[in-house]
């Protein structure tokens, strides 16, 4: 994001850096400035008015705006784009006094440069499949060995003098085309395991410089992808800087099971499993196509795949029955996986492109929190870190360089829609970002993709718990003011609510509300989260205090807000700039896999080091799950800047 | 073969062993006693007339004899079996006088028992794939690690320490209802490659007891196989007390070209090399069949197939592109080939199940050669061998434990009916023994099976080369001697033949006759093999008489007389024996191979010691075929005995 802008805000007197992209209720949002906004930005509620001072805007002419308002500076917030700095003035009706503003705070999101900041020095690219070039004399009569003696002979010269070289028959069949279409130039794809060299595929000519690989996580509820060039000896600049398409789509799965265990349920019904394993190969295969498409690459330069999910996701993905995932005492049937073809597993790459999989520690520790430990180098530093992936399961590991304690927790899937009436994934309309008016409990709210709200992700319930909270709406257990001064504040269907977005400013034609019910869900799962942070500290004889770095990963981190996150309990008041939000960490440590092969081992060794909690053992556990289940805690001392704050509403 | 009884031939006085399975007619071709017989033992021509004096037979009364004469003891030799010792009487028109006799000389063939000698000393039983049983404890909540991290634990307990034990994902799909179904007790079937373990099957309980691989050897003409038990850490006796079942079949690629060029040319047309790829996995699955049907075993219990086949035959087997093999300078595309799964090849085997092949050496030496060296152990005797396969082609190598010859005559397929006007294969009713009468020219034959004659096989050939050159109708260079005071001499249809078998005793209804263009055709084969183990020889600056053991390979070598084969001049004349027939040894070596894994080590490197002599490149060859290219030889010193015998005809 470059800052290009600078938008003030009056009366308030805020100013905050925008660029063109971002509409001002977007910068108002960033910068704690309330504005009215019930339809998140798409222009249906025409609330969002603003007046603008001074600068040049972008924006079109409304029918909620009068030609004459529009002809004095009046905007709908929601549809204004800034094209010079600006001067903004906040109208009465959208106004909360200064003393208010200050409880609540400016957004603290720390953006996701935490790996840019070099956690991993300088990289080598060493991928698990290599290319080598190599030229041979053509035989004759005197010299007419097989033509893959021939091709062994130049490896053997070229340093691969004492290892034992193999191949498949899939290569060898091949050999006597490629070599003569290559008239005896060639590279070989290769794979070393131990001194065994193995050549996975045979090209003609010299391609070492047309090489690429995709990383996938295979997320229980989405499916990421990266294509990664692999180019040069060492990363120039920021491995980043190799990834040359990005995308993304719901796991197909979904339709067969919100959550791990439905899936399993599924997987045991005949062609339960075959059905799994190739709806999520089908997933895989659109996110390969749009890769391809982006960036218009050739797929036979694609050579590996590589491949983080969590237990049960990667043993679905590889046809393995997860039955005993889900019965007592809860074995996987394996946590290291062998590389293999890309194509047995119904990839559509080439046949010679290899997969390989990110190793899985228990049941419900996999290679998706292996891959994203790995990308945090959390394992490379002596300070303690404690590292926390929030999707529908909430996995959080401890510990630094020497030693890694591993806890799942059922959270619950309150952060993906799950359980919550209005509840959505992180989609187009969910409503992700939410302000209440401290005075007029009106909302302000935006939506992904600004489009027309449909429901609530997890970001914008916690803003929501948070801001009712903060604004004096619920009490510490979740539960509605009966008697608050606002008509937001009301009985529904046997369940008091708040009115987050009336009917006609949605998408589905309904009023989208939260419930108690809603906040009792939302409070159970930050309260499940928080307690096994707790329980993996207490394992370890230590505090909050004593970590030094706070790593938040997954996609959820990328739209949270750090403060309201504090607010409602779900992660611990320390310092701002103890938290790391490092995105789809699992997608990254694949990528990071994908340039530099001997990341696989060092992901083996995290697995191999990390001992998991079992929390259904853990007699702890309980116990500070139901100390938690209040907002922020009960025990208040954990959270002092929120209790003050609280005090003063 | 039980020796039983003893048969007295009068008036000659010779007594040769028998037992009641062969006939009296059999018998008398073995003793080298001249029984008339133009039908080869199924009882149409009548000829064979004998007077049984004393003892017992087993026979039936027959149209063409009389009662009277059948009362009298004449029986037809053919249809007649020794039930006791005999003493038989060969009428007049049957006798030959005693001086002719001892120009031809009593069957020396030698037994194919080299390799019961002990070639190889006691053989350890370590099979390439290996079983090892496994009690696990079963998980509880204490111990939920992986089902495969488990099992490993106790492999690693076992002895495995150090070694990295991996497996593949079909294995791994299945771990989890094995280790359950085995109540924790399993079977892992594992290859071990340098210090890498590799399981490839998994088995419930223990199935250590329960271990079987097949050997197989791909000829040009015929498929072989042999099932093998692999039990013991030891062979009890000879590796021959393991085999379970024997079978054959042709090769079905025969339909699609009669060696291997004209493979070649088939698999290069469109869908030709598929198409021959599934003829000879067709083939081998006949084959498999029928060795299951033989011994009842479960097939899941077979847990390797070790094939050897020469290049052209293993490059199809592949299917891999044999065109460079046929193009100069005749390059293959490999000589060694990955170890992979037999139903990856068509094969009907379990899908764990792993096929070996053997290593070849260049593109007309091939893994049936290294095989057969390796079942000949000439590479563990400081003295000189020399080891012949005759088949479509006639593969020589010369040397001792230090070092190896080999060398590639285009012998012709004489040997097996090619280029023979009446030429057939080694089939029922082929004609494969010949005597002609050395004063009545008429001949006695004997068919395989004993069926009515349908042609002539390689054995036939070389008896009836041998006798027409013994009874003086041809001549050294294999002209018919156009004055012979036969009938059977004659001039046919433009060129001159002898009638071996007249149109109404053989199943073709016409006369089988051999002519001097096939005798033609035998004296180049017989020149080109001649000449190919001279030219060894002169390599390294040897002579027959250095040769210790004269190794004869081939389902031809168990019916070639070696007497006849020295006579023509296709085999030199050293003493009997320095001669070894020891039969299919291309399928020796692949069954020594599957009780002791470390063989396949051995034959790779006799693969490696090889040096093959291009004969297309050798001055010296021409001269030598030209020489060769008389009967037996134009420099007759090589072959005294038959000069010898030859000037007194």
């Amino acid at each position: 994001m470059e800052t290009v802008f600078k938008v003030r805000f009056l009366p308030l007197d805020i100013t905050f850096p925008a660029d063109e992209s971002q509409s001002i209720l977007d910068v108002a949002m960033r910068a704690g400035v309330h504005v009215n906004a019930s339809c998140s930005g798409n222009g249906v509620c025409g609330k969002c008015r603003v007046r603008v001072l001074e600068g040049t805007v972008k924006s079109t002419e409304h029918p909620k705006v009068s030609a004459e308002d529009y002809e004095g500076g009046t905007r709908l917030a929601c549809q204004t784009m800034p094209a010079s700095d600006l001067v903004v003035e906040i109208p009465l009706e959208s106004q909360i006094d200064k003393n208010v503003l200050k409880k609540t705070s400016i957004n603290s999101r720390v953006s996701d440069d935490y790996r840019q900041e070099g956690a991993f020095g300088e990289l080598k690219v060493r991928p698990l499949v290599r290319k080598g070039y190599a030229e041979m004399s053509p035989p004759n009569m005197a010299d007419n060995v097989s033509d893959w003696s021939r091709l062994l002979r130049v490896f053997r010269e070229k340093g691969a003098r004492d290892n034992p070289i193999t191949t498949s028959l899939e290569v060898l069949r091949g050999v006597g085309r490629v070599v003569r279409d290559g008239q005896w130039k060639v590279t070989a794809s290769y794979v070393v395991n131990g001194k065994n060299v193995e050549v996975v595929a045979l090209e003609a000519g010299d391609t070492t410089e047309t090489a690429f690989a995709v990383a996938i996580d295979i997320g229980t509820t989405t499916v990421c992808g990266r294509l990664v060039a692999i180019k040069g000896s060492r990363c120039s600049g920021h491995p980043a800087s190799h990834v040359v398409a990005e995308s993304a789509d719901y796991n197909g799965q979904i339709s067969y099971g919100e959550d791990v265990i439905s899936r399993i349920m599924f997987s045991r019904k005949k062609g339960g499993l075959r059905k799994l394993q190739g709806i999520v190969t089908a997933t895989i295969n659109g996110v390969l196509r749009d890769l391809l498409s982006q960036s218009g690459i050739d797929p036979r330069s694609i050579s590996q795949i590589i491949v983080a999910g969590n237990t049960v996701m990667t043993h679905l993905f590889l046809g393995i029955d997860p039955t005993y995932i889900m019965l007592a005492p809860y074995t996987p049937t394996a946590v290291t996986f062998p590389a293999c073809s890309a194509r047995s597993l119904g990839i559509e790459l080439p046949e010679t492109a290899r997969a390989y999989l990110l190793p899985c520690v228990a049941s419900y520790i996999g290679g998706d929190i292996v891959s994203g430990v790995l990308a945090s180098a959390m394992t490379r530093h002596e300070e303690l870190s404690l590292f926390m992936d929030i999707g529908t399961n909430g996995e959080i590991v401890l510990g630094n360089k020497e030693w890694l304690l591993s806890v799942s927790c059922s959270a619950g899937p309150a952060f993906e829609g799950g359980g919550i009436q209005f509840g959505v994934r992180a989609t187009s309309g969910a409503i992700e970002q939410v302000k209440i008016h401290p005075a007029t409990f009106e909302p302000m709210i935006l939506t992904i993709g600004k489009a027309k709200p449909l429901g609530i992700c997890g970001s914008g319930l916690i803003d929501l718990a948070a801001g009712l909270l903060e604004a004096g709406l619920i009490d510490q257990k979740g539960r509605f003011i009966r008697d608050a001064a606002t008509r937001r504040v009301r009985e529904g269907d046997g369940c008091w609510e708040y009115l987050v977005c009336e009917a006609e400013d949605t998408s589905i034609d309904k009023d989208i509300v939260i419930t108690e019910i809603d906040l009792d869900n939302l409070i159970r799962t930050k309260a499940a989260i928080f307690a096994g942070c707790k329980v993996l500290l207490d394992s370890a004889g230590l505090t909050f205090n004593d970590v030094r770095y706070f790593i938040i990963a997954g996609g959820f981190g990328h739209y949270i807000d750090l403060q309201k996150a504090k607010t409602i309990g779900l992660l611990p008041e320390l310092s701002d700039d103890t938290f790391r939000f490092i995105g789809n960490s699992s997608l990254t440590g694949a990528h990071l896999i994908s340039l530099d092969g001997k990341l696989l081992d060092e992901a083996q060794k995290i697995a191999g080091m990390m001992t998991n909690v079992e929390l259904s053992n853990n007699p702890g556990f309980m116990e500070e799950f139901t100390a938690a289940m209040f907002l922020p805690h009960t025990n208040d001392s954990f959270f002092p800047s929120v209790r003050e704050r609280l005090r003063s509403v």
